[in-house]
């Protein structure tokens, strides 16, 4: 009795004593993936019925001759190389501007204090007088000396006369630390943008850097979609969450959620109540954005306002 | 009897009752700093000579009344100020260059790191066959997918397509990756620049990084003269050393000249021997350098690649 056998090699008939009668083997990964084509072709050609377990494993027995070994590698790795292009998307890419925006933050405050360090061996005042890192580099990098010393309204200053030839090089670093914050923003220009098309309700409710924190942390949207609301509440928590559970210290009410306006603006006693109540609504979003439902961001957005602000 | 005294104020002739009844005030912190001369007019005029130590003291205390207060304030400050100015020199640019150049260092690592998993998911093969960082980032940016499989020779790629939208967030990390790159080679020139005036010895024995750590390590040229050459050898060895004497461990060797060519190709038994010699030299050089001697850097470069290569 024949019957139908597919494996990645191809669609094969054998019949009762397990040689192949017919067969419509597969060239490329795309054959595979649409072999449903093939197999419906052979059924109707030979009039099929399936097979039982012992039949299929005498029929499998088949492709362990040698002229199968080596079609059946490549064929294998090419799937192998199919699902791995495949399984790129927006997360990925999510995940990586995140994490990127974060190493850029670090990378700025490095720059920064050996830029401040080094410029105030030549104006130490105005390291004091401005406290923003783009803007000390900014100022810096535009200015001389006496112009910047009425900008700051100093009179004289501490600092050593330096040559052009060393002021050069310092202004070289400020330049570098401006074009870090420019790429710094040129990354959340872009996660938001994908973030818009991608998760378009986490992106409302949670702003551009803690959604984008909240899906590295949770590895993906569908993982964060299928997370309870809890698990969310204290994401990024895990060191006092861990400290709590080991040695009984206070539990923590909040994880990467912290940074949010909402609970930043809520009163002391109501921190945790909102830290509860919003990680309920971003699950709620995250369940939104993968099924790929509606846009109900901003009603959450309103309806939390009114309970804690 | 009449007799000088000079102070932050000015120089002063005080009579035995203690009153003034000459003075030259100084207005400037340079007055201050060129005193000789006033004292010298004075002098001359008055026909003084040297007072005891109690009639120093019953002057002084004239001094002590409130018209000097603000005066003393003021002259102290700008005194304090020129000499925190004058307080800058090579020494202290060299360390900020050498200091920002191991930070670039980390930064061009910690941002390479990123732009190769990012990168990755569009041609996961090139990074396999780079190695080098900035090599990597340059083909990155100026070459399409398809130029580069062609330059690494591969068929196929694992990797996904990815639309032009995300691929220019990762070139903008690539090209940022090249800047700092370029910025770290400018350091570098610079650091020889200046070592070339500064301590022209040094530099031909040790190279600029080596030769710049040293001073960094050991807070710039003079104190760098006065170490012992046997500490010289071990700067930058702190660690090991300490638990060398604490722990009875193997002592070191090297510290930061261990990165020197000369104990690179020195022979296994010999590196230890290697390091001495050059630590001997290298301190003979930042005296030379400090105490502005002759050049004989490359005397005691031949000496040593005869005794060891």
């Amino acid at each position: 009795m024949a019957m139908l056998i597919t494996n990645v090699l191809g669609s094969f008939v054998i019949d009762g004593k397990g040689t192949i009668i017919d067969s419509i083997p597969f060239r490329t990964a795309e054959d595979f993936l649409t072999k449903n084509k093939a197999e419906l072709k052979l059924e109707k050609k030979h009039h099929l019925v399936p097979p039982t377990g012992e039949e299929k494993l005498r029929a499998m027995s088949q492709f362990c001759t040698k002229e199968y070994f080596q079609r059946f590698y490549e064929q294998n790795m090419a799937l192998t190389k199919q699902g791995i292009r495949e399984a790129v998307h927006e997360d990925q890419l999510i995940i990586q501007a995140i994490a990127n925006l974060n190493e850029l933050d670090k990378t700025v405050n490095l720059l920064s204090k050996r830029l401040r360090e080094w410029y105030s061996l030549y104006l130490p005042e105005l390291a004091e007088s401005v406290a923003d890192q783009q803007k000390y580099a900014e100022l810096l990098t535009s200015k001389t000396r006496n112009e910047l010393m009425k900008e700051i309204q100093q009179q004289e200053t501490m600092g050593a006369e330096l040559k052009p030839f060393h002021l050069n090089e310092i202004s070289l670093l400020g330049k570098e630390v401006l074009s870090l914050c420019e790429l710094r923003k040129a990354h959340e220009q872009y996660l938001q943008s994908i973030m818009k098309e991608y998760c378009p309700n986490l992106l409302e409710l949670a702003g551009t850097t803690i959604g984008a924190k909240l899906l590295e942390h949770s590895k993906g949207l569908k993982r964060l979609a299928l997370l309870p609301a809890s698990t969310i509440q204290l994401l990024g928590a895990e060191k006092a969450l861990f400290r709590h559970l080991k040695s009984g210290s206070r539990s923590p009410k909040y994880g990467l959620i912290f940074q949010h306006p909402l609970i930043q603006k809520a009163e002391r006693q109501n921190k945790g109540k909102a830290a509860r109540a919003l990680a309920d609504k971003l699950s709620l979003c995250a369940r939104i954005d993968y099924f790929k439902g509606e846009f109900r961001a901003n009603i959450f957005q309103k309806e939390l306002e009114g309970r804690f602000l």
